[in-house]
């Protein structure tokens, strides 16, 4: 049977703040990428998300960032190298250690936000994430987006990588996304999202934006479920994945 | 020979702030106590230190302390169970990752501050920082105040202690430490101090604040070098040490 | 006619988590306590709330606290004393320019979470929040838990002090607030709790847990909306205020 | 008698973390640009700093930063505009208190490191800093980078603009700051800075890098005294300025 990884960003409440439905989205997904602290969760979270998702038999990402609560890691910043080298094995540390106490492991690390959206075209912050997931564990596979020059790049340094795509994002002919500034950049429409995944999952081509038939390498189906509507389209290309006879996992 | 171990709070630096002379003292200890982030240090400061201490082949040791980098640590605070277990495990985490990085290992653990001075009396706060490093690594050492209610907590539960005595500081007939707030609490006479690590070292009793003889099991003596003041009792008390056949080591 | 102050905390959220229905709290109550940044809030969220409260003429309070905000400033901590006169300066002053820059003014202080708690009872802290006051703008009133030493203290000092009542909370016989520990301490009937708030609002005596009469001086009623539970019943207690002749109002 | 304004940044420790020599420094200097707790400083080193800048009649200046304590507000963020409104706002809200609580007042705002260097080029970051000036004083006079051009847009939105220099810093052709990325972009020679103030506080000409003379506006020179070479810098600049006639202050 024919089987895809949908992994949903996890554990980003904060304190007394809570974020995202992460019981719900639990029971869906196969892989979950869990704040470690940086741009959102903290300890107690953290240590809960984990133990969460080891009951599900959900896999584990460490979900790194940049070291910016107030601005959810959404925001580009300027880094040192050795600064981001080092953060990236503690964030990584900590997620590790919480699943060392869950009696599970880690497999995997998704960069967050800015962070993720750098490293897809800068080389210079990409060698510091590939420097610091050798440094601390070689076996990590490092997730990231699907066609970005990082792909490449840490694959030459050793890594096992996973490419990423978005159900409800647009693509260019390139194989790369849509920037969502714009027109056309986010699928609004359910079918045509769960078509997408379906697209991804069997290895068919997507139409571009442009309208071209465009072949993009989809290891890994990112999905959201922080509010009713996005839980919904993430039922929705279950669904469609089910009826054609494909199975939501991380096992492939 | 005898030997006694000398351990250290170190990388309590802090982005652009630099606390205390790392350098010097890990050319003098033989256990580092490496600030985590929590209370003190960070990401690049923990990976860096842990560094230093594993190239003068100094024991590393995880500082773990309160989130409470406002005040270094060092107040009093409320702390839920769970939030002081996950931060437990969090921060051994993160050096544990850093050790991994520089190929080494982290080998104890030593609460700092508030937290170390709490855990001292307070089995609930104390209950929850075992039962974190249970989590984590049952193998690591915890180290804690000599005499003090969590010796016993720990060992019962499993952990291996050392317990920590201080040269500089008077100590009651009880085996206990003279509150600093009290007259006479702190030798500023090197000399005293000086021969009280000898007597730590060496199994002997010392003089307690009123007098009497005083037996305390000292497995490690802390001392500071953050001045050149108190880098210089600190070679005092080695040059003592070593006048008596007692060498600096972690290994006993 | 009659009228009274219900006050209700406000500007809760945090970067980009949210807390709490602020639009729909500040169409019902006369005073708003807004959260200064230390334990909730940020810049952004505290300018936002000073204008929405300006928008709807509802009194606005600098709702200061501890400097937690992992702990959402309910966490008692030890705080030397310069540092708390520091701190409630620093907040004071981060709210009266949000409130210029919205073209309105701050006009009373109160204190959130376990520094309310605390300085209702112990007068070091109460002191220093004191202090902090008179320092940055001693025209600010303070408003601080009914029957507690620090409204004669406050007084003594030279501020105008409003005593706050909880219409949903049990009192004791001397007229303080039986400990949430204790049970009966919350009135889950919102028919109760309504009436309480009746009997504050005209200056009849309320019945305390223990059945004996009791006058509690009320200058404000604090009430939640943060969830739509919490909502209805601040509207049943303003249904029942009008109902009575009651208005709802901060000018007496 | 001729003058020149001297300043310097100033309130920079945090927490347990001590930096600089503020006590030296405020006895040479006319105006301390004392940091207001985003990228250093805290609520007790702002009040302390303030306070001590009153002592000696030194003028007080709103030492703004990103939101970054991590990177002391050097690392170029990306902003939303109503946020930096916000944080310009909330930083001089702060200070502005503690000034209130010296008995004093803040009679300028200069922004801090990346902040400082993209409002000198970014007219997008410089305008949410200009409106944020003018929505809670716009009688606050703004220091900035000479030459650059958030000059003419600060002044174009109404406020008073000083025109800040740098005595140990070599400057192009066109009035502008050597990149420090370049050679020469610093003057080492301590007597060729004095000489370059000199020319600043006289309204003469300076020499360019590449040797043609450029006059470049200045209102004020930076210092700085965090180490004991340079703190011997001001003292020998403010003897070259004494030799010639020149006085220290910030009344012109």
């Amino acid at each position: 049977m024919t089987s895809i990884d949908l992994n949903s960003d996890l554990g980003e409440s904060y304190g007394s703040w809570t974020m995202g439905n992460d019981e719900a989205v639990l029971d869906l997904v196969s892989s979950a990428n869990i704040a470690c602290g940086f741009h959102a969760g903290d300890a107690s979270v953290l240590l809960k998300t984990v133990r969460a998702a080891k009951a599900r038999g959900v896999r584990i990402g460490a979900h790194i960032g940049y070291n910016d609560i107030a601005g959810f890691g959404r925001r580009n910043m300027v880094y040192a190298h050795d600064d981001l080298v080092a953060e990236t094995i503690y964030q990584i540390g900590a997620i590790k250690a919480a699943a060392q106490a869950a009696r599970t492991t880690v497999d995997y690390v998704k960069p967050h936000g800015a962070l993720y959206n750098t490293i897809a075209v800068d080389e210079a912050q990409a060698a510091a994430v590939i420097e610091g997931i050798k440094l601390v564990d070689p076996e990590l596979t490092l997730m990231a987006l699907a066609g970005s020059q990082i792909v490449d790049q840490a694959r030459a340094a050793g890594l096992v990588v996973q490419q990423e795509t978005f159900a409800d994002r647009a693509y260019t002919s390139n194989g790369l996304l849509v920037s969502r500034k714009e027109a056309g950049a986010v699928h609004h429409d359910p079918q045509k999202a769960a078509e997408q995944a379906l697209a991804f999952a069997t290895g068919q081509p997507i139409t571009a934006i442009t309208g071209e038939s465009v072949l993009v390498d989809a290891d890994s189906i990112c999905v959201h479920g922080d509010n009713p509507q996005a839980l919904e389209l993430v039922k929705s290309i279950i669904d469609t994945l089910a009826d054609h006879g494909v199975a939501v996992s991380h096992a492939r």
